[in-house]
Order: C-alpha cells, then sequence, then structure tokens
C-alpha cells in the first residue's frame, strides 16, 4: 500500500467523527465547522517525535494515548470542552497492522473524550506526530496563567511524578523495574478535563503541568505579574509506587521537576476553595502565592534544597 | 540556546499575530480565538518532510513560502478568508540563523496573507513543518469538490506543471537548467485566494491542484457522483519556461499530472462563466463534465494518450 493522502487513511478514522459541530470532516481540503452561539474557540498543537519524546518501537496504542492525553491537557488546562481533533502523521512506511492499532486506539479515546477528528496529513519520513485539539470556553471565561493572586492557595490535581518514574522503568531496562500503574502514567495520561471545566470561575489561574511542578508554576507566577510562591513538599501528592521503587527523596524531585505529568496546577482564593465540592477529593493544596518573587520550598517548615534542575523533555534521557 | 518551548521562540514570531479575532495568542496552554457571527471556521493542515517534500539543506525562507503557500491553498479551495496559523515545527538543531530566517518570511507572508500565528509546538528532530491554517467562509457556502454538474464547464486558474518543471531544475543539477520562474513556481505558490473567494455562490465545486489536474479533477468528478470528464489538452495552461526548458510534450504531461501546481480546479454552469468579471483572465477552460466515467483526453479532436501515471508527491524523486 503506498503511503498516499489522508483520505486513503480515512478508513481506519471514519468512526472517528461525529459531531454535530462537524458541517464537513474529512476528505475535502478543508474540515468545515461551527463554534456554537456564545463559545469562544481554543486550540493547542502538540508533537512527538520518537526518540526524543518516546522510545523506537513504542507500541502504535500506547503513542495514540500519549499523543492525545497530552493534548487534550492543554484543553483541561483552559477548562474547555474538546471537540475537534487534526492529525499531521508522519510514518516511515505504511504498514497496515501499524495504522490499525493506531487509528482503532484513537477511534477509542475521540469516542471516549466526545472529540471528532475532523482532518489531516500523512507524510512519509521519520516517524513523527502533531496533533491539534481544539476546543470550546464560555466567551470570555477560559482558565488563563495570568490571573494569580498574592494569597491564592496553590493546588494541583492528581499525584506527581508518576510519569517521570514511568519513563525511568523504560530508559533503565537494566535496573529491572517494570511498574504498570508507572508505565501507565507515562503513556496514557489523564488529561483532567472535567475538573478543567469546574474551575471556570474559581480558578483565578490554571496550566497544565507538562514541564514539572516548578517550571510549569513558574509560569503561572510570571504570567500573573512576576509574583512568588511558597511550596510545602511534605505535601505533594506524591506516587506510592514512585516511593517504593525508587525511594522517597526521588519521588520528591521528581513530582517538583520530573515534567508530563499531565494533571493541573491552579490557584484558587481561600474562600473558594469549599466550591471545588467534591472535585476536593482529587485535588491538594500544595501552597500559596506571594508578592516577593521566586519559589521557596520548605519541607516540615525548613527551606528545602531541589536537586534537580528543569526538565528539557526527554531529549536528555532518551537522546543521550 | 536549548531547544524549548514554543514560547521561547514566539520572540522570532511576535509580529505574525494581530488579528481582532485573536483573545489570546502564543504563550497559554491554548490560544483563544473568536469566529466572527455567520461564519463558518474550514481548517486544513499540511506537513513538509525533509526528503520527501523538499531537498536537503533548502534555506528556511524558501520553506516558510512553501509550506505557507501549500497550506493556505486549500483555504482558496474552499473560497475562505485567512485567519489563523499554527505551526509544529521539528528542528534537528536550535539554529539562530535558521529560525531567524524562517521566520522572518513567515512573518512577511502572515501580513501579506492577513494571517496570524497564533501557536504551535517545537520539538527536535528529523527536520519536519507542520502548518495548521484557520480560515473563515460565510456559513453554509463554502466551496466544496462535491458540486459539480453535467454540462459544467471545468477551468484552472493560471499555469499548469511549471512546479514539476522547477522540481526538474532541482533534482536533475547534472541537466544544468536553472530557471529562476520555474524554481519560483516550486517554492513559492502563490494561494488562488482572491479567486477562491470569488467563486463563492459561481463555481459548483472547487479543489487545488495538489496531486495534478487530472488526479484532483478526478476527486472532483468522484465526489459530484461518480462523474466524468472531457479534458481538451490543446487548451491547457502551459508553462512557457517549461515548454522551452523540456519541451511540449513534458510541459503537457506535467500539466496533468506533475502536482504541486497549487491553481484552483473549479467547475462553473456555462451560463455563469461571464460572471467571472475581469477574474477571467486569470482562468482557463480546459473541459467539460459529462456523465460518463473517466477522463477523456483529447488533442485537436483526438484521444491524446497520457504517458504519465498519477503522483506520489515527491518521495519517487526525492527519496529514490
Amino acid at each position: 500500500m503506498p503511503l498516499g493522502e489522508f483520505e486513503l487513511i480515512q478508513r481506519y478514522f471514519a468512526e472517528a467523527s461525529t459531531d454535530a459541530s462537524v458541517i464537513l470532516g474529512i476528505g475535502d481540503d478543508c474540515a468545515v465547522l461551527e463554534v456554537p452561539q456564545g463559545k469562544q474557540l481554543v486550540v493547542s498543537i502538540d508533537t512527538l517525535v520518537e526518540g526524543t519524546h518516546f522510545l523506537p518501537d513504542t507500541p502504535a496504542d500506547k503513542l495514540a494515548c500519549r499523543l492525545l492525553g497530552a493534548a487534550l491537557s492543554d484543553l483541561a488546562a483552559m477548562g474547555a470542552t474538546p471537540a475537534w481533533l487534526t492529525l499531521a502523521l508522519t510514518l516511515p512506511t505504511s504498514s497496515h497492522q501499524w495504522l490499525e492499532t493506531f487509528s482503532s486506539q484513537l477511534t477509542r479515546l475521540c469516542h471516549r473524550f466526545n472529540i471528532s477528528l475532523v482532518g489531516g496529513d500523512t507524510t512519509r519520513g521519520p516517524l513523527t506526530l502533531s496533533a491539534q485539539v481544539h476546543g470550546f470556553v464560555p466567551s470570555g471565561q477560559g482558565l488563563r496563567r495570568s490571573g494569580a493572586k498574592v494569597g491564592d492557595l496553590i493546588c494541583v490535581s492528581g499525584c506527581l511524578g508518576a510519569s517521570r518514574a514511568g519513563l525511568e522503568c523504560l530508559i533503565r531496562p537494566d535496573e529491572n523495574i517494570s511498574d504498570i500503574a508507572l508505565l501507565n502514567s507515562f503513556y496514557a495520561p489523564e488529561p483532567q478535563l472535567a475538573l478543567g471545566q469546574s474551575l471556570i470561575g474559581i480558578a483565578t489561574s490554571c496550566i497544565d503541568i507538562s514541564d514539572g511542578l516548578l517550571a510549569d508554576l513558574q509560569h503561572v507566577l510570571t504570567a500573573s505579574g512576576d509574583l512568588g510562591a511558597e511550596l510545602r513538599v511534605d505535601d505533594l501528592p506524591l506516587s506510592e509506587e514512585a516511593i517504593s521503587h525508587f525511594g522517597l527523596e526521588k519521588a520528591r524531585q521528581w513530582a517538583l521537576s520530573g515534567g508530563e505529568d499531565f494533571q493541573l496546577c491552579f490557584t484558587v482564593p481561600p474562600n473558594r476553595v469549599k466550591q471545588l465540592g467534591r472535585l476536593q477529593e482529587s485535588v491538594t493544596v500544595v501552597g500559596e502565592v506571594r508578592q516577593k518573587q521566586g519559589t521557596e520550598l520548605q519541607l516540615q517548615g525548613e527551606p528545602y534544597a531541589n536537586g534537580q534542575e528543569g526538565y528539557d523533555h526527554f531529549s536528555a534521557s532518551v537522546d543521550g
């Protein structure tokens, strides 16, 4: 099978497009789409490259999870509802089996997250996958990085560092640690869409944790007018599996700087925390926004020295 | 300079985002965008891969022209007005000079075509460039491939085959043919946006010629209910430079099957041709839609045998 236009592999994805906002889906020069009244469109594009973001021979279904999970996480950070997906797939060969596996998983995920595949491009070359996700927010109400205020509580969802621990399992096969929960955190991040949507009108700022809590919190603080923060390392929600395989200290460092958690970090005025309702269960308060620039880490009330620097994706690990 | 997040190269592109429909541009998890009332959104994503779509060491400014020209051509085929652009750039190294050259040219083109860069992703890996273009069409009036009727005239814009002739100059350097007009057709295709917009309400179908006239016309005929066509090879608008360097027969074959012309092929009822007004000057009627399936080529009233098969991008030429 020669690798041709996206129409040729449309059949692999035909089931993925169902939404009424899709006036014209895959198969013309462009998709034709309609944004509902009272909504604004939010978009984000993400790329995964073999050897940089994932190891060679990563199964195609895991790549589908990784690609869509990471992309949808950006929608979650805006409080958006997913709508449409476009794909740019660069493939070294046009393997039926690869496409079948990838598209089956992608179609399942599209159904689950109620997002329609509306277009794409397939090209030949080194394995590279780009996904652009499109979602809706109520006009003027999308969450941003820029609204944090002094005194706001800093909250995170889920647990942090598990994805980085999962990567460790993959890149240190000689250490023979293979933990399904950790690998799953790496391969199949769960975008926090419901939480993001619930935070509209409650959170003053929000970001998804892709570069590590410290780096992403810094984005929020900078965008909010060069504020600072106090973070309580004791309170970080750590991965039990990461602690058990790699020890408490590594688990803490990865929670701070591990990256690719795809959890949300958001700020909320103290008096609004109770508005989170039952979402509070999946949320941990880890610190507070303050005027003084920089992020001060505390452990049991004492300053905590974080040994690990920021995170430049997997290039250092996978490339090197 | 380590290759980091898109924000880091935002400065290269900062001038590219200006439109009032851009509520929030580069720098958050998503861009926030607003589609004007009465408009539908049209989107298309296109990828260029080194070694497949362009030769190694192609200058970065030429890549910007090629990428945006080809992508905007899809908007032209829908009759759309350009609005927003997102980029996924995978780069082997993070060269200041490459980024400077690429982004300067891209910024110029964004201004010229009135399109705003609103987001992107930069990753490390083999040189791969994806662009998603977004445009507006009056609701329900976007041009499609599917509306051709028996008896409609088949029209093309500009001249055909010049881009393929330009590629020939590049891949056969030993033949020492270097024609600036032809190279320019290959590197800097001119998206037919004004023509496409004028065709709304006049053309019954429209497509941009990326795979070659024969292949793309077939897409129209198939989408319009498995119709057929008669094409007059005598009437094809050929590139004079292609004829002069490569001969009439090659120029004809490339006009039929060369690909990457990024001109428009559209159908129009005979009585509406005069509605094209002064646009008629840039348009050539080359045939007619008929009931009988298949495309019959004629030269001076006799059947014409086309020696060249369809076009599988540049992979055959550049890869092989």
